[in-house]
């Protein structure tokens, strides 16, 4: 399944060395002004240019729009776009062509289809995330119109956390998109440090909406929190998902976990958000804030043992150019999927 | 929306206290010859009377089926069935009817919809997960003829852990599905102690899934994990979802998340199975195991502030019956989404 | 696939001689005040007593509404409903267990499923259909309040047309649903003929619906006509849907097929309307309207030639009750599914 | 809703004048080995070079495919692919940009969305079906290998039908797709005159699948004639869908109607197949066949009265190349859209 959302459906394609990647927006609103500066804003903040911890793989990710545009608004119609893969060389990747490496969805591909793109990890790069990055963009617009925002950034990088949840102004402009100069400082050491050892390490990132109305959200299968959750568990890498209290509500008391509710200038009034926003799956109108956390990156350069596709037993140690930390591209994927996820949200109701 | 999975679909409806719950499963095989008994045990296990910390509210959940079965086995047809409300006594919930209950989901309904059966929590109870149950029974059955199997309790109330993760063989017999019998008596003194304060509280849920063959899953937005997460985040009350290392892998390095493959008598094993079973959202052949935090039981029956939908402002005091740890009931429900979303991947591929 | 809709969604479910039948509405509008009579008159209009050329089947056809409604008014959430199926008796059909009945659907659904329920046709029975008419006319109770009305009648029996196409608003009173006296007499001599000679005929129904504004329709493949024409061509026994011009549009010149527009007051109006109200799967405000051809009723008491699900060619002869005509009970649905069609088109903008 | 289909999705995108026109495969099985010239054969036979009664707008029509396939086969993955809009000269349309053409989609679109790209017809045109013959080409090809094939052709150009239905075998030699040579002659004297006149003229196409076998289908609301009809109507200019018997099954009787199985060899045959391959929704294993009848085409050279989208009543003349009868061409898109519906059907099942 390549199509995400039931009213602003996005389907992504492409591998990350074959001809193109991109996707096409169907169900976007009519009549939006683009603002395509912005979105190759975005995009470029999940390049490896902007983010430390990254490979330096050049992406330079022209986009270009296809369809469902005319003289700058969309039309309603389809929204396709594509971005070529440039820097393809295929040779690179040849002594990888047979190998599974650890971590990897080489073997898994492999066992679903019986065939693989072996480059770059095909289907399965994070690359292909850049589709989703492009249709967040526009889905923001759209938001933003409606008076809904998006804070963004990583709240730790190996066991350090930044000290106080923020708002994340200004975080683009920090190489790992940490909203604490004093943290970013911290993880730039400790990131030297893993690189050095040929090694990686993970990291999360922390999610703030603001200003979606009260009443949004399907209750029962499409809560707002499974969509994000199922949004953000699509992201390569992420293995967690958390929202309000997250998982230390296990830990909570209710009289901890509730949040009362007051009148203030005859307006209903949460006292507290330990909610996150969400009461049934509906928006409640207070800040949606939600985490996400990511393994570390698969391709190390220290010796592991794996298998080939013919069965034979090979060790492998992925040498050069490779991420030593997912966190601070992620911002940027986690951004757009919760865009995406509530304008459906919204479009539905 | 009221409907789970792509191939086979889950819709269901009902209020907590009106005629009847109940569901329909579209798109199960034709030809399994159903345990009605065993779908029955199913959903006993998340009634109050076999869970320790819940409320004492009869159900006797008699399960009627409607269609898609004949001489007891499936006709690839749909499948409905209904469980009638009984115990229904309206004026109960008299008094809470224009009350915005704290940490319940009346005001968001009333925003969403405009009108809602305030009896009981209406369509957000907990208590129409026991159409999931039902469904999740079916689906379970069909799963062990492929030879999956799932072992599912709870491994957390409040901050109190289960000391290793470990089989849940037995667990059912356990008024508070605990695995360890040392675990459990700490967690009734807890229990007591926190309902005497008119206080509830959290709790976590562990489920492994074995059995599922390699190369199950869809990659991009419907890989088993974030199936799987959509699942979990729509059970009422689950704050968090985690699988593989989970929310820990953000502190983990590469060297400690990755897991070797070796070739075993000429088969591919996997040295370690940190990634939970699945590599790019598909599945390794080794077993799926994740995590679910519910938070507390939002009915307390220490006083708290609220407003009412004409807009008063309130305190409010949930007396009487109701649970204080959602946890050991929720079992039964992870097991039955576990065992939807598996089946759903399976017959998706 | 038994769910139809995209917003509005009707799941239905439920075999001839099983249990019930009956259906799940997902998507209704909040607030609604259903007129229950209403409903119950609508079933009552494709029961056999209140049409000629049917089956004596008495079909009492109680509905029960489980869900989705509270004091009369619709809540938003889904709707489920039930008709408890009487005048079972399986023994009845125990003579036609292993016999694929030539027009029937009981030799594919051995080879779709490998099971089948014999009784009545299972879930093949036209009486499956009154779970559609039950949403039907919700659907339509909710359009009236926009100003959407049906015209519904049987435009053709035999060879026998209704010599002018017409507004058919007392059409229900008619056994036959003809819109015209003098037809209906020859109509009824047909039939008796046919009766006589162990024979059925076919039929065709004529639907105009009035009142849905420009602009509603999803272009390329949901447009308004296709969904009309997949929700038709789900009606046991159609074989054809044709709108405006319909089949005859390729006997036609441009000059005979194109709508002129003019200024009426200033407000565009269409100078006459062969387009059938659609141009580009698009609404243009002015009626839409479309015929459906019926084939002749299976059964029939003449001897035909036919096989056993075990390989023996037998012959088989179905006497007793059974229709002449589908077309007059066919009526119902055939208006039920455009409600269902164009509520789910108007909710989908 | 730009998407068709459940298993094996196309979804389209482009606008006539846009950049390009192109779709999205998802679900295409994986390790099919394409044949690219039969594929661009496929398309040639829609464009106006390779039919009579046709514009003569020069479409090149190269087909770039972006992912999903890996040195020639495909992976499973989305296959999206391109055709870049060339002899796009805007200019051209800039006289009817603000005029509601009778007979297309011009004012509904405006309805619908309040914006349209008004060049060409935009998202209407039919040129977008090129997408569908891409995506039905590649759907052919696989279907192929399971002994399905394909017979399509004109039967009917305004008045006059080919006298009896035929294999259609040569049929894409042949400008008008006609299987007669007789009747192509009368053809050919009949769009001489219509187009002196400045007339249009419509048509019909007839569809004969043959190597399905039994048991394919989803009964009830997705029944193979369903999915057909609905792909039908979603081709431009398509007026109507009959199978089997189509409308003519209103007039006939049951034993004119039913086809009696007999057993030849052992194995279950149908005498006649009248059904048009179809029982309940399901294959039968018997060829399906179908007709479409499409109007005339909508631009023509004669003054028509029409008004513009600031509401002022004008007259038009379109003058210059277009098509006078759409037929020829829709035999290509007929025959895509039944092999996306019956591949879909068969991954379905």
């Amino acid at each position: 399944m390549n199509t995400f959302g039931h009213i602003f459906r996005l389907t992504t394609f492409g591998e990350s060395h074959g001809p193109a990647i991109g996707g096409v927006i169907d169900g976007c609103p009519a009549g939006l002004r683009l603002d395509f500066a912005a979105i190759k804003r975005s995009v470029a903040l999940r390049s490896p240019q902007t983010t430390a911890g990254s490979t330096k793989r050049c992406e330079t990710d022209n986009i270009e729009f296809l369809s469902g545009i005319y003289e700058g608004v969309t039309l309603g119609t389809p929204i396709a776009f594509i971005i070529r893969n440039k820097d393809v060389r295929s040779e690179d990747y040849a002594d990888l062509e047979h190998i599974y490496r650890p971590g990897h969805a080489d073997y898994t591909y492999d066992m679903r289809y019986g065939i693989r793109d072996h480059r770059g990890g095909g289907r399965a790069s994070a690359r292909t995330t850049v589709a989703q990055v492009v249709a967040g963009a526009i889905a923001e617009q759209w938001l933003a119109k409606q008076g809904v925002s998006f804070s963004v950034y990583v709240d730790q990088i190996g066991p350090i956390l930044i000290p106080d949840q923020t708002d994340g102004n200004d975080v683009n402009k920090s190489p790992l998109r940490c909203p604490d100069k004093f943290t970013e400082a911290l993880w730039l050491d400790l990131l030297e440090q893993v690189r050095e050892e040929g090694d990686s390490i993970g990291g999360a990132v922390r999610c703030e909406i603001k200003g979606v109305p009260a009443g949004v959200g399907e209750p029962i299968f499409n809560k707002v929190q499974a969509a994000l959750a199922s949004a953000m568990l699509s992201i390569p890498a992420a293995k967690g998902f958390e929202y309000g209290l997250g998982m230390s509500a296990a830990a909570a008391q209710g009289t901890e976990s509730n949040d009362e509710m007051l009148l203030k200038k005859g307006k209903v009034k949460f006292n507290t958000n330990r909610a996150g926003g969400l009461l049934g799956g509906i928006t409640t109108g207070e800040p949606i804030y939600f985490r996400v956390a990511f393994k570390p990156v698969s391709s190390i350069s220290q010796p592991q043992r794996t298998v080939t596709d013919s069965g034979q037993a090979v060790a492998v140690q992925i040498s050069g150019r490779h991420d030593v930390c997912v966190a601070p591209r992620a911002v940027a994927v986690v951004r757009a999927m919760a865009a995406i996820t509530i304008i459906d949200q919204i479009l539905s109701k």
